[in-house]
Formats: structure tokens, sequence, C-alpha cells
């Protein structure tokens, strides 16, 4: 059985284990300084199918099916999918994910989602409501943009603040049984909101839940950053980045010589021109689907933190004047 | 620790109690049939706000304070809260529980949400990793038509087979301790495609998820129909209702009986020109945490089947030409 701490932190008994992984990504992130890490890419931006987000389920339904065959399993063989992206209403992950037959848990938890998702398929295999789980999420730079922002054609500029939604999706397959890195706990975040507006600096806006999350695990769990190989951020990028490092310091924790952040990770700022950094329910998942799972099977890194942050804004909200919700979950991933 | 069996029917075994519920409607929920049940209702559209999607935050808000202070808890202590909704990027959820600091996890099960909450914190509660947690979504007339349809000003015609989306809130505390009707089992459901592309019959496209979990249920259990005291569909309404009858017969299943639709309760089928029903996430919401939870407290209903429908559409997969997949998640609530 799971156990519960004080500020909700959960301690898994059994060991959930990653015993697979697949990532798949866009032409951008394959030409970015982790290129040699991810499994597949498409230098097609509609993935051979006709529209931006036909692209994007496709892009969830390749690093699936990349994480079942690695193992040799098969869909009857996965108890569970717990699924989400940031198109309205996920369609990502319901037209990704149909032709499985695989009982679905669909999610909202914006760029959180990775988190989110492994958390909750660990939870399952730790009490035995499924022995196979797979979490996966998505996000599409050109389906992200039309949504969120504009249509590429009309060509609009975006200042520095802003990020660059990373065309890509991950996924991991969390078992009972098989070799890999294990979930030793999680936790889930709480809604965090500091009345940020300005929806080009989503960093800043996802900046105090990160920093709620990380406090309250390392509260719990009475550790501090230097327990920890590394700490990775989902993608706060170079802003949101400071902006976490500013509030971790008011409370006396620097995590800055154990930080990185998988928005600064995935592009080369200088060379690739994007800005603040990655972003994206797909930045963190394909960083973890693929860099962090290296390094934790070659035994490089061997206790860390993994912890996606989501804005959990929208359009129709911002447009209301609404300020930006952040939300950011945990997951501590040891060898 | 909960049991899983053949097709992955979740059976609890620390009887995670539904100890308080809450309800909110609009002016046509309170003036149909189920008028007296609910807890609460506005005759104001904007319930107070400025526009219908904050309108639909507070009714999520007003739900879950209903349920707390029935019970006299305090968000601190609640442990996790399951949310979702229809709004794009589910902003009915986050707006509305923000500032609880409860520790959120973000859902989307479109019009499948309430039993895709309370299947998860009842998971939670009956393996430890929750004592207390709270299982809310809702649904807006009006913020749902101009997002998935037409503005209302535009007095658009509708056809027969068209529902009518409840606007309302229900919520549910799931708690390790405490009085009321328990958590048996949960059946999470798998997608189901059969190429419907009529936006404007949900219950067709949903019907045969809603056979698929039903009938999953019944083999891992080995029950009939006959063993429950009723069984709700979400929201199927009249035609979706028609549509499962037919596709239960074919595989000797007779649920007709036994059988009812949250979307045919909640309102006046000739009285109020609903069409072929109630639908939205908060149509089976706010009918389990009003008509049936009265019903099992009274022992009335001692073991009913509840089974939330979704149809995983957008308005943007729909104008693709890509069909309608539906999904259902199952509950079984006991005295």
């Amino acid at each position: 059985m799971p156990k519960m701490l004080g500020d909700r932190t959960i301690i898994f008994e059994n060991k959930p284990r990653i015993i697979s992984y697949g990532s798949v990504v866009g032409k951008k992130e394959h030409e970015g300084p982790l290129s040699e890490e991810f499994d597949e890419y498409t230098i097609d931006s509609y993935f051979g199918e006709d529209s931006y987000e036909k692209a994007e389920s496709k892009l969830q339904k390749t690093a699936v099916q990349i994480a079942l065959d690695k193992v040799g399993l098969e869909d009857s063989d996965i108890d569970k999918m717990f699924a989400g992206d940031l198109l309205n209403q996920c369609i990502g992950s319901s037209f990704g994910n149909k032709e499985r037959g695989i009982p679905f848990i669909g999610l909202y938890g914006a760029c959180s989602t990775m988190a989110l998702s492994t958390a909750l398929a660990s939870l399952f295999v730790d009490c035995g409501a499924a022995n196979n789980a797979i979490a996966v999420t998505s996000s599409h730079f050109c389906s992200a943009e039309r949504q969120y922002r504009f249509p590429l054609n009309y060509g609009s500029q975006r200042p520095q603040t802003a990020q660059w939604t990373v065309t890509g999706s991950g996924a991991l397959i969390i078992s009972n049984e098989g070799k890999g890195p294990y979930i030793d706990s999680a936790l889930f975040g709480k809604i965090v909101d500091m009345n940020i507006t300005d929806t080009n600096n989503m960093g800043a806006a996802m900046a105090p839940a990160a920093a709620d999350t990380i406090m309250r695990f390392l509260k719990d769990t009475k550790t501090t950053p230097e327990d920890y190989d590394l700490i990775f951020t989902g993608d706060l990028g170079y802003v949101g980045k400071h902006c976490l490092y500013e509030l971790l310091d008011k409370e006396g924790i620097d995590i800055k010589c154990r930080h990185t952040d998988c928005g600064c990770m995935i592009f080369d700022k200088d060379a690739q021109d994007t800005h603040s950094g990655g972003s994206g329910c797909g930045c963190s998942a394909t960083v973890l689907a693929s860099y962090v799972m290296h390094r934790m099977e070659e035994g490089k890194l061997n206790n860390i933190l993994f912890i996606s942050t989501g804005a959990l804004m929208s359009p129709t909200s911002s447009y209301q004047g609404e300020s930006i919700p952040g939300i950011a979950h945990l997951i501590n991933i040891k060898i």
C-alpha cells in the first residue's frame, strides 16, 4: 500500500518500474542539442497526415508503439492508459489512442501532464489496480500556435519571454515487474495563482507552482536539493527558471547547483531562436522518455526529481482578463 | 488493496464512502422533474459573474462548498481533488477550484467525468493515497453552446436528436471513514468509435461505449442487470438509450427493466422542449449528487450501477471530418 506523508507526498511501496519508454519529435527538436536521444523524428510537420491535429495524434500513437515494441508488449497487456494534451478537448490523446482498446483515463494538466500521468500510472501499479500502465502526452508547435496564438501564416512576432511549443510525444510503460528505474514517490501539485496575466510569459506564471511543489516535497521527505543528482523542471524556460530560483531563495532553498529545465535543454537558445526555451506537454515528456531514462539506465543519474509544470488558462480565460493559474506535479525516480 | 478482475474491473477493499455531496443547478433544471432534489439553484445564467465561463467556475465552487459544509470539513481536510469539465483547457475546474489549495488532479473525460473522477477518488481513498477526496464536475448550457455550436444570439435551431447541456455542478466527498453509501467497484472504459459523425446525435455516438463497459462489468463480476436496483447511464438521452438497448439485446442482455438515463430524468421532455434530453458533465453529476444519493440514504436504492458517458470529439476534430469516439466509466455504489 502506498503511504501518504504530511503534506500529501505519496511514497510507493512496491517500486513501480519504468520498464520501457518511447519518444518521437519534430524537425526542430531533432536539430537541437538532444538530437541523438530521441527514438524517432519526422521532418514533416504533418507527419503524413492532413492536419496538424492529426499529426499530433500520430505522435502519441507512435511514441506508445515504440515503448510497447521495445519490451514486446501488446495493447492487450496494458491495463490502463493515462493520457492528455493541450488541444481543446484533448483530441491528441483520444484520437491518438482510440484504436488500442486500453482502459483510458483522460487527463488535463496542460504542460504538467507527463508528471501527472506518470504519478497516476505509478499509483495504479503500486496498489494493484494495474499490472502494466502507460503514461503518454504530446504537443505540436503548429496545432498549439493556431489554437493559443495566431495561425502560422500570419507570421506574427513573439516577445523574448515567449516559449516555443515542442513538437513531440513521450510515453512510459510502468509495471509491477521487469527492469528499469522505479518511481519512489510522487506529489500532486496545488493550483497556485500569483495573478500573472501575460500569456507570453508562461514561465513566470508556472514558477510559483513549481516552487510550492518542491518545497512541500522537500519538507515532507526531510531532504535537501543536494540529496538528488538532478532536479528537472518541465518547461519553465530561461525566464521562469530564474523566477523559481528567486522564490526558493526567499525560503532559504538553493537548487541552482542541482537544477535543469527541460525547456532549456531541448533547443539551442542562440542557434534555434526559441527565445525563452521549449514548452508544451511534449517538452518534459520527450526529455524524460529519452535523455533522463538513458542517463538513469547508464547509472549516470541515480536519484532525480522530475517536476512538470502547467499553466491552467485558456485563450477564453485570458480574453476575459483572468490571470494564469499554475500547477506542478512531482515524481521522484530512482535506480 | 484493491483487486483487479479479468477485464480490469477494480474491486475496492476498504469501502470508500460517499460521506457528503452537493449540487447546484440553473433555472431550467430547477423547473424540471428533479427540482426538489438539488441543494441550490440560480435563475441567473451568469450566476452573478460577468461571463458564462466564470458562472460555470462558480457552479463548481458552490457545489464543493455545499458538500464540505454538510459534514463540517474544510479545504485543508481534503487530500486530493479530481475535477474536469467541457470547456477548452477545463477552465471551469481550474478557476473554480484554484483558491482551495487542495492537491489537484485535472481530468478530461467529457460527459464521463463524474464517474471518472469518483472512480479515481475512490481508488486513492481505498489504497491510502487520500483520506478524503473530492470528485467534481460541471457544465453550463450557455458556455457549451457557444463553444460547441453557435452563440446563443444566433437563435439557431436544433434537430430532435440534439440534447440540452445541463447547467449545473455536482460534487462528492469520498472518505475512508464516516457514513454513507460506498463504492464497491469501478471499471474504467475503453474508447469505442463506431464511426458516427453527427455531432447533433451524441447519444448514438456514446451508446456503444456504454454497452462495452456494461458488458465488461457484468462479465467480470458474473452478475446480471437484475442484480442491481437500478442502472443509471449518464446522458445518452432518448435516442442514445434505444441504441444502447439494441446493442445489448444483440448480446442477449436486457437492461430495460432496470435502466434509467440521467439525461432523460433531468428535464420534462414534453414541457421543456429539450429534444433528446439533457447532456453535459453536469447532467449525471447533479443527478448522482442529489436524486441517487437521496434514494440510497433512504434505503430505496441499495445497489446501483452509475455509468457516465462521454463523447471525446472537439469542434476541430468534427470540422476535419473525424468521427466521434465515445467512452463510458462505471462505478458500483452500495449501501
